[in-house]
């Protein structure tokens, strides 16, 4: 199986769907897969997927910024969403055949790259961070691109991993490499929303619960009943399997029925493969075992 | 997605690799996928598993039909596993964007192909069978080859749905269209056999239990421990989430720890998109919402 990474950059145009062509249009040029795209006009912003081989995808993660540079002016960008650059942020996700340290090793080349040729600040984040604050991009994009213009050539925390120490109207760029994002919520039989919240807070990892999980609880006010929206940052780390056992258990606690799970937008065939394992203890299953894999690998002559 | 179709020949020929070689041979040239490939001494027998697009599927059966009959002699054919036929059976199996009643038309359409221009019996079977008591195999195949020879040109229940009331040298075949069969055990920690036997009695559908599963209860001695062994007929019936389910609360109620479970070959993706719906009452669930099957569909141009 060849090597597959997904790429998933924001760009800071939401309202415009002519600019946001021009930028896919440059990215898919370099022979990757578009997966997605949406754009949000309140928070002035598309989010991009895309698909491919390393290489084509390091190329495309270049052209689209370079793209997003020429076409859009941070100086009169306004919307809902926190940014600080064209380009806002890149996350680069390994999808198959692909460990995480390759994914860093290609977000430091492509945002170097970056830097020395389209002179655009370049902040590492996430598992590419080189400094342990800089994991988080929030700590990075603290007061946007306004604060970030006036301070990035005289604050010492606002000097970037590559590029000039200073900001255009390209803004500066995050880029990083993290897992698969699971976005998986837990519906539940009550109306009390207070439920949903005191086992989101049990659950999640800030409150000491499971490892790699984010998760709020609300309530479906149309539907009646209440969630528990959770981010899986890590499926390896806590799969939807043990994440759903948790919730369901703590539910019971409380005398309220799991009425069913969602999963918002996509995951890897491993996370399917991963529930397998925990949810029917098949130990030895891998997902060679799937006959759609098995094809791709599969042999047209004896 | 392009319509996939699956089908696992059985050959009379399980000690000269080189007369199976030139069977897959002939069938490899028709633009299919070669998965897997057995050969049994004892059973004298190959099972070969080949993918591909229905037209081409049709063509590789007949062409692998057609040399096997060249190739093998039934008159001195012996082996432990019941045969009438070079080529002995022949399941068609819908993997992709295909339906049962696509994969019987398929079946009727090469089973009258090898009738007519290969000049040998066919009985339709399985889903396929135009006589209720046809789709049992072991009902077509009773006596095997030599018992058919017999009898075809005299006795009614033999007459073929396709070909000669004649057997030559290459005997029958059985050409078929079923669901997916996947082989699923459940291993039990306990060295009592009967737990497995009973439990085994318990859930299969000839006992009342689960419908499309058949199962069987031993001891596996090396281990010391035992297995409920099943095979799903219909995994859309019955799926390994709810056979597991109903083994292990079968095995608490008489104070035994399930081990692990284990499947034997492959899967479809969409056995594994169900395991999540069934476990985790995913219940918008689809396998399209899988990256890698996204992918497959992705567009390259915007």
């Amino acid at each position: 199986m060849s090597q597959l990474v997904e790429f998933v950059p924001n760009f800071s145009e939401g309202r415009r769907p002519e600019i946001v062509d021009e930028i896919v249009k440059a990215m898919l040029a370099c022979d990757v897969m578009l997966l997605d795209r949406e754009m949000d006009a309140s928070h002035n912003r598309a989010v991009v997927t895309i698909v491919g081989e390393p290489a084509n995808v390091a190329e495309a993660a270049f052209r689209g910024c370079e793209r997003a540079a020429q076409l859009i002016d941070l100086n009169t960008h306004r919307g809902e969403h926190p940014r600080m650059g064209a380009t806002d942020v890149i996350p680069f996700i390994p999808i198959q055949n692909m460990t995480m340290q390759e994914c860093v090793a290609l977000a430091r080349r492509v945002g170097e790259r970056i830097g020395n040729e389209l002179q655009i600040p370049v902040y590492l984040y996430e598992r590419a961070a080189t400094q342990p604050e800089r994991r988080d991009l929030a700590y990075i994009r603290k007061g946007e691109y306004e604060a970030l213009r006036e301070e990035i050539a005289t604050v010492a925390a606002r000097e970037p991993d590559f590029g000039p120490r200073r900001v255009g109207a390209a803004g500066a760029v995050a880029v990083g490499a993290r897992p698969f994002l699971i976005a998986y919520n837990v519906n539940l039989d009550t109306r009390n929303a207070q439920i949903a919240k005191d086992i989101a807070k049990i659950i999640r990892e800030k409150g000491g619960g499971l490892p790699s999980v984010k998760a709020l609880g609300f309530a479906l006010e149309d539907k009646g009943i209440v969630q528990v929206s959770m981010n899986l940052t890590d499926f390896n780390v806590t799969g939807m399997w043990t994440a759903f056992q948790h919730v369901r258990a703590e539910a019971e606690k409380r005398g309220v029925r799991v009425l069913g799970s969602e999963l918002v937008g996509l995951v890897p065939l491993e996370a399917l493969a991963q529930i397998a394992r925990d949810a029917l203890q098949l130990d030895e299953f891998s997902s060679n075992q799937v006959v759609e894999v098995k094809l791709s690998q599969a042999k047209t002559r004896i």
